[in-house]
């Protein structure tokens, strides 16, 4: 039995579809005298391969490019051919009795490092060609074939280390009925996606890209956090039956959804979705959101060639208004920049894009597009209840420009007698230290804050939440974290301002009793979180949150917070 | 006259050479009728000389790589000589009446854009066979030629955009006696290695490479903050004799160096150094450094190609200690990674490096780099007073476990009957919000502080500091940058211990009286400055930048703090 962290909820059954990055391992062990001929004829035998692959791209280039151009692969075969490179891999695996592929690998480094020693770019950048051609021999070597995630035809069960949101972005995720990755928590982009899509997704799991084989029949229940290879008829009957008592409870816990979050002792949360476009809204409404806490505009503006235009914009806004009927709708100018570049805008290449130049920096810069989607959010302000937020704010004169733009397009909509709400309120999502620490300063100047904690926590620890190799350290329930988001409550609370939370600590049940208990007027999640959550709420006893809380802001340690937060969800019964 | 931001102190003149990045500008304007046999004629003659370089490069490699491989090169030469690549450039020339080189960058980029349509990675790479090809041709078609940094043989005034570590390294710095730069500020690479070497800099200036001319004679004066292209006879006099000025007022102000750093009304500030190498150690002594406030260690781990050896180490820490007779030196752990590799040990590919695997970090995921220094850094501390401080830390676990493992080291030392320090002193640099604000934890575990502000700030702000396009946004004195500041002398002092600040900030002229207003206890620059603060120092009151600093601390703003500050210094006469 596989297990790893439930990331969205779900039990399926299916045929798994192993994705593996372009990543070529290599056997470094000596191998037996015996082998050495066999090594050899893989060896030959793959570039033989090779070639004829080459030579098929020469026929396809000749007809395309003409046929000076397909030269460069006549050369490339000619490397392959190359006598001496032939000498030296096969002499490697005779004397010093190594594996094929170790010993082309071998070869092809030598000739890159001598490549890359001359003191001449053009040259050092022939050694691509000498790695290309090293990697079709290692591929063919090794027998790697690789799927293209576009044409996933039949519905699968996708294995894989990680994906990225460019990867996900070309992927058909119609057919993806399950996800289980090696890589990644609960605030990685696997996860979220796999949350708003409605898709069982268990992540985090170490090894399942080598426990899972292509076409293995899978069983994923991130219910209970296992996964189950080539089941018996047995368990998967058994299986079945816990997915209808999953999907009967759901049925429960859904129908109790129009309850509110009210603590037991009649403390009342307001629980919203985070959406991204016009179907999760609508989706939204079946888990009984209670507003919208998070509209991203951003996806509105990516896998298109050109920018939305700003009547694009108004009817994508609009759209979403009216779906939601005057329930509450805030709305996040766009966050673009860090992972998220458009094709068509011109993004300077970065060494740290999330230290750079990402979301309100590039509406600030860019005032044309901020003023389109200012102008579009206004104009749909007349068909529904938005309120508008500001990503990446870390100073007060950003807020004071962002008023004045704000001011100007008002004045401007009043001169054309466009209709829109003339008391629209604006916020600052708290994202960075930087905003935290002033947050006093912004509650004068806004009506209300938003919590980012994924974020948040990144700069705070100065963690980078995708970073694999550090992950360990990557904890929103630092004391740092926690005294920043504390301060915020406190210094909007003290204006008689509201501070919701929008990142993914707002959906982890181990931590709602903790957050409540700091002061936090709203909590805005994928919405098919919000049953659960709401259900958790109804068991907490508010007055004692509060003193958890109190406890919990003077450790030291995340261990020690932890500890006392599985306590009290103990004691309680919350879980 | 041209001015910038004065980054490093001095007069010198010199002849200029002109670092231009390899950035190849295409005239997009038409070109007049007559002038098409010319844009013509231009392309021939620069695919020629392509021809020629490519044919040389090959007989080289010929003789180095043996002949198949060499096959590349006939291929480009092939591609060169293509006819209806010639046919598509002249055809452009003539029709659309474009300069060659955009007619050859057209088609180049046509050709690459045909390539990158392929599904086929191999397919997909050989665009950058086309673009080498292209580059060359544009090359020569401009006649750009590329100066090697590593084969400055005169003395000369370095004229660049920006120059990157990596640059700098690869620099034969012998012969440098300047630098001027159209990027960076006061916390740049750049301005940074300036101060340490001493030689005079001007960065900032953004269009010095677009005004100045290789060879042109310049008087480089950062005193007063200017820049003379090809003076007059008179100018250069009259330079001279400011140069004569300074140097003269240098010798008093070095004269009084061993004057220590007390204010009006007595209090004692710590003025240090900070330090690279041996060299720097020897260096601060001139200018009254009072000990050596942060041993940046990493340096004796660059620029080789295997790790220094516990014994190597164990030597280099000695020399300083010996040199410094007694004075304390804080001497702090590799801090590697972010924008500092070491070539010879495997760093993964990041994303956001500066968010990433470094400092500390990667000293306790590899323990025995750790163990292997702090030994050095023990057995060293016999012949001198050190402090081991220890580089972005977050958390309290951290630092637990750095000291366990020195108490495990101690004992073993202990039992091999090796002298050290017993009673040394450990340190934590506040360089990440999360520090800053677990301070007060953290000043229970440690025995004293030293604060980061380059990388507090850059945290703090999420704004990379080496990012251009969004400089403006890089202020340490934002007002949650001084609240954290803040917030960590109090926590010290509270434990009765102290906080020392080695970032760039501690030797800005400007703001020198609000850092000893808020309470800092020791100061730590690069040598050269020393001087200057220390004459500053003796001026202020300390009571009046007591008052300052609690005003200053209630600002929402840069722009209000910053003219509070100017004030100040203008009034009491500090600058």
């Amino acid at each position: 039995m596989i297990s790893g962290i439930s990331a969205s909820p779900g039990i399926v059954f299916g045929k798994a579809l192993l994705f593996k990055e372009k990543k070529i391992k290599i056997n470094k062990l000596k191998i037996s005298k015996k082998n050495i001929e066999k090594e050899i004829k893989k060896f030959l035998k793959a570039r033989k391969k090779s070639e004829i692959q080459i030579n098929k791209i020469k026929i396809q280039a000749k007809k395309k490019f003409g046929k000076k151009k397909s030269s460069i692969f006549e050369s490339h075969i000619l490397i392959l051919q190359d006598e001496e490179f032939e000498k030296e891999i096969i002499n490697l695996i005779k004397k010093k009795k190594i594996s094929a592929e170790f010993a082309v690998e071998k070869t092809i480094q030598k000739q890159i490092k001598t490549l890359e020693n001359i003191q001449d770019e053009y040259l050092k950048n022939r050694s691509i060609d000498i790695r290309d051609i090293g990697n079709r021999l290692l591929q063919n070597i090794l027998n790697i074939k690789f799927i293209d995630l576009n044409n996933i035809t039949k519905k699968i069960i996708l294995i894989t280390n990680d994906l990225t949101p460019s990867q996900t972005a070309q992927m058909n995720l119609k057919k993806v009925i399950g996800f289980a990755t090696n890589l990644g928590g609960r605030t990685s982009h696997t996860s979220i996606m796999a949350r708003s899509l409605e898709i069982p997704a268990i992540v985090g799991i170490k090894n399942i890209t080598k426990k899972v084989k292509n076409n293995d029949f899978l069983i994923l229940d991130s219910i209970n956090n296992k996964i189950i290879i080539n089941p018996t008829k047995e368990n998967i009957k058994k299986f079945k039956k816990e997915k209808k008592i999953y999907i009967k409870n759901q049925k429960k816990l859904i129908s109790l959804t129009n309850l509110s979050a009210r603590t037991k002792d009649g403390k009342k949360i307001k629980i919203g979705s985070n959406i991204g476009s016009y179907d999760d809204a609508v989706k939204s409404k079946k888990y009984g959101s209670e507003f919208i806490g998070l509209y991203r505009t951003e996806f509105l503006f990516m896998g298109r060639n050109n920018f939305p235009s700003e009547e694009e914009q108004f009817q994508a806004y609009k759209a979403v208004a009216k779906k939601m009927i005057g329930k509450k709708i805030v709305i996040r100018t766009m966050d673009i920049g860090g992972d998220k570049n458009l094709s068509y805008m011109n993004f300077p290449k970065e060494e740290n894009p999330f230290l750079g130049w990402r979301a309100i920096r590039v509406s600030i810069d860019k005032t044309n597009i901020l003023h389109d989607q200012l102008i579009a959010i206004l104009r749909a302000s007349a068909f529904g209840k938005f309120k508008i937020i500001f990503p990446m704010i870390i100073s007060i004169e950003e807020i004071k420009f962002l008023k004045k733009e704000i001011k100007k397009i008002k004045k401007e909509l009043q001169r054309k007698k466009i209709n829109f709400d003339k008391k629209i309120k604006l916020g600052v999502m708290i994202e960075t230290p930087a905003s935290a620490i002033i947050s006093k300063h912004l509650a004068k100047e806004v009506d209300f804050f938003s919590i980012g904690t994924n974020d948040l926590t990144q700069y705070t620890l100065a963690v980078d939440r995708g970073n694999d190799r550090i992950s360990q350290l990557y904890q929103t329930m630092s004391p740092s974290v926690l005294y920043l988001i504390k301060k915020v409550i406190k210094a909007s609370h003290k204006e008689k301002k509201i501070t919701g939370i929008c990142g993914e600590l707002a959906s982890n049940k181990k931590y709602i009793a903790l957050l409540i208990g700091m002061g936090i007027d709203e909590l805005s999640m994928s919405s098919i979180s919000i049953p659960e959550i709401k259900n958790i709420i109804r068991k907490i006893n508010f007055m004692k949150a509060r003193k958890l809380a109190k406890k919990i802001l003077k450790q030291p340690t995340v261990k020690k917070v932890k500890k006392l937060i599985q306590k009290f969800n103990k004691k309680e019964d919350l879980l």
